[in-house]
């Protein structure tokens, strides 16, 4: 039986409604790093056969979404919906993504939290008995990002330690009525927070404070704890983010046993990405591989995955204006043994 | 009661979703024009006090989204959720509108047809049991979506007669499972459609395609046809997307004789707007201002919405991609002399 219960503003528990699909597709990059046997394709170069950066992001977002519906057992013409997004401006690959796959198609935007407002709202659409299937998608591309928020990364500028990583990443599921081996079950939509902090090479420090909101409602929402969860994992704080969410939330030490990051966890130390891995793809094919394995696994039985964005444009920074940031989280637990 | 029922691909009928309040601000210019009484507040100049285009685009969307609260009665912090979008990169006033609103936020975009996305995702959400209320909102900025599509207003370029002007204008409604004038009823998702148009000074010729094919699988998906409708009311198509649309639809006298189009009828030809009005503002206001009046009033009973999108960005025009295009469509009736 499929339904909502409200839990607090923005806030609403899920039932009935399963991930049933699940699929990724990364960068060379990516694939190298300590994740890299969980997911599912790699790019052979970075325009993967197609005549721009912003072509080869939405190739990827297609081929994530394609491997999805194929663990789901489900044709494209068989899903009601797909919610997505990514970071391009006007959804570039998203939309065109949908050129292709022609599932009817609700673009979103919240920078790199677009992957759990998208689960969230495919989530709650199913429970409301809606679509008997729906995906949720996003995805970016370290080279189509750099070049628009940026600079071309032909022009060979310094990036200090702060700065993240934009992943080249895409990451879908396919949620659904039907039985699959995890279920989507609260999810906490989170408002935006801005502290003050300009700088979009250092965005761990301008989204903590967001990450910690939305954290704390979700938690006094749900009347949970923190040890009630196996995992919390944050979207791309990275390594600056991080050190500054611990010394924000409650009972911290509880916290920080059960913390990991997206962004933090997806690139070695050694392959130079600096404050860890971004973009919307990062949460995306971070939940859709590694996470998925591991509560499909029963290593984690009980995940809270909260996306996190920096909401800024090169149109506000230029105008001096200070980035804006939101989370939103889902909670996700594992059926266990009994699928 | 509450509820949703699927009606077939990407369509869901709802039960017990209200329009509880409305609020539209608009430009100088459409203030001027045909529709201009019937919205609640115009901007004295541009920039309305703020320091850029895009930041009197956030404060006109922020007005908006505050005149459809006092009119449903409810505070900010009683909101549950905004959906909202805009045509700026990385949704620019939405976000920072959602910085001052302080609501949480699910920040959408299919560009001209963001407000349809946006009615349909929240009311689905109310229908759903989740949120008690929750606003949806679209604005747009002529000057700001000028120079950000096309080239800056002091260029001084000569626009065709099928080039579409950019609303300033933003409509926001509240969606309650409280009792309104208007019943929220209907909600088809759009496909992307794209027939190869590239031109985006004619982007009624590239829309209208797009709105053929999510009016069709509504009036499939709903057993309706055009004699149901007091009016089906499309977003920009604008003259010349409007006289291509009716060769598209079946029994196209019928349709002809209850079609309108929010952008053919924002502006008097005298105003040099060409086409017509676009922009994410422009379905929103002139639905939360005249079609809401209508609506109350009693001369439109039952009405389809259906606002339009052209899903192409600078990037992906300066890359020689043609316009991929979008059209959600979402079912009010009125309640009549019952409130």
């Amino acid at each position: 039986v499929t339904g909502v219960t409200r839990r607090g503003r923005g806030s609403y528990a899920l039932a009935g409604v399963d991930v049933v699909g699940w699929g990724t597709v990364v960068g060379k990059m990516e694939a190298a790093g300590p994740l890299g046997a969980d997911f599912d394709e790699a790019l052979t170069d970075d325009l993967w056969g197609e005549p721009s950066y912003e072509a080869a992001e939405r190739a990827l977002a297609v081929a994530a979404l394609d491997r999805a519906l194929e663990r789901a057992r489900v044709a494209r013409d068989e899903v009601d919906l797909v919610v997505g997004g990514d970071l391009l401006d006007q959804l570039y690959s998203t939309n065109f993504a949908g050129r292709a796959h022609q599932v009817p198609l609700a673009g979103v935007f919240s920078a790199c939290a677009t992957f759990t407002e998208a689960v969230g709202l495919a989530g709650l659409l199913i429970a409301a008995g809606g679509p008997a299937q729906a995906a949720a998608l996003a995805a970016s591309h370290h080279l189509a990002a750099e070049r628009q928020f940026r600079f071309p990364v032909e022009f060979g500028y310094q990036r200090p330690p702060t700065a993240s990583w934009t992943a080249t990443a895409g990451g879908a599921v396919v949620l659904s009525r039907d039985r699959g081996p995890v279920r989507v079950v609260g999810v906490t939509f989170g408002r935006v927070v801005d502290r003050g902090a300009k700088n979009p090479m250092d965005m761990g420090t301008a989204m903590a404070p967001a990450a910690a909101d939305t954290l704390t409602r979700h938690l006094e929402n749900f009347g949970r704890r923190w040890r009630d969860y196996d995992a919390v994992v944050t979207g791309d704080l990275g390594h600056v983010g991080s050190a500054i969410l611990r010394e924000l939330v409650a009972d911290s030490d509880d916290f920080q046993a059960r913390h990991d990051d997206c962004g933090r966890s997806l690139y070695d130390t050694s392959q130079d990405a600096h404050n860890g891995g971004s973009g919307a793809g990062c949460a995306a094919s971070v939940f859709a591989g590694p996470l998925m394995r591991r509560l499909r696994e029963g290593s984690i039985r009980r995940l809270l995955l909260l996306a996190t964005g920096a909401l800024f444009s090169p149109t506000s920074y230029q105008q001096g204006e200070s980035i804006p940031c939101i989370a939103h989280a889902v909670e996700f637990e594992a059926r266990g043994g009994e699928t």
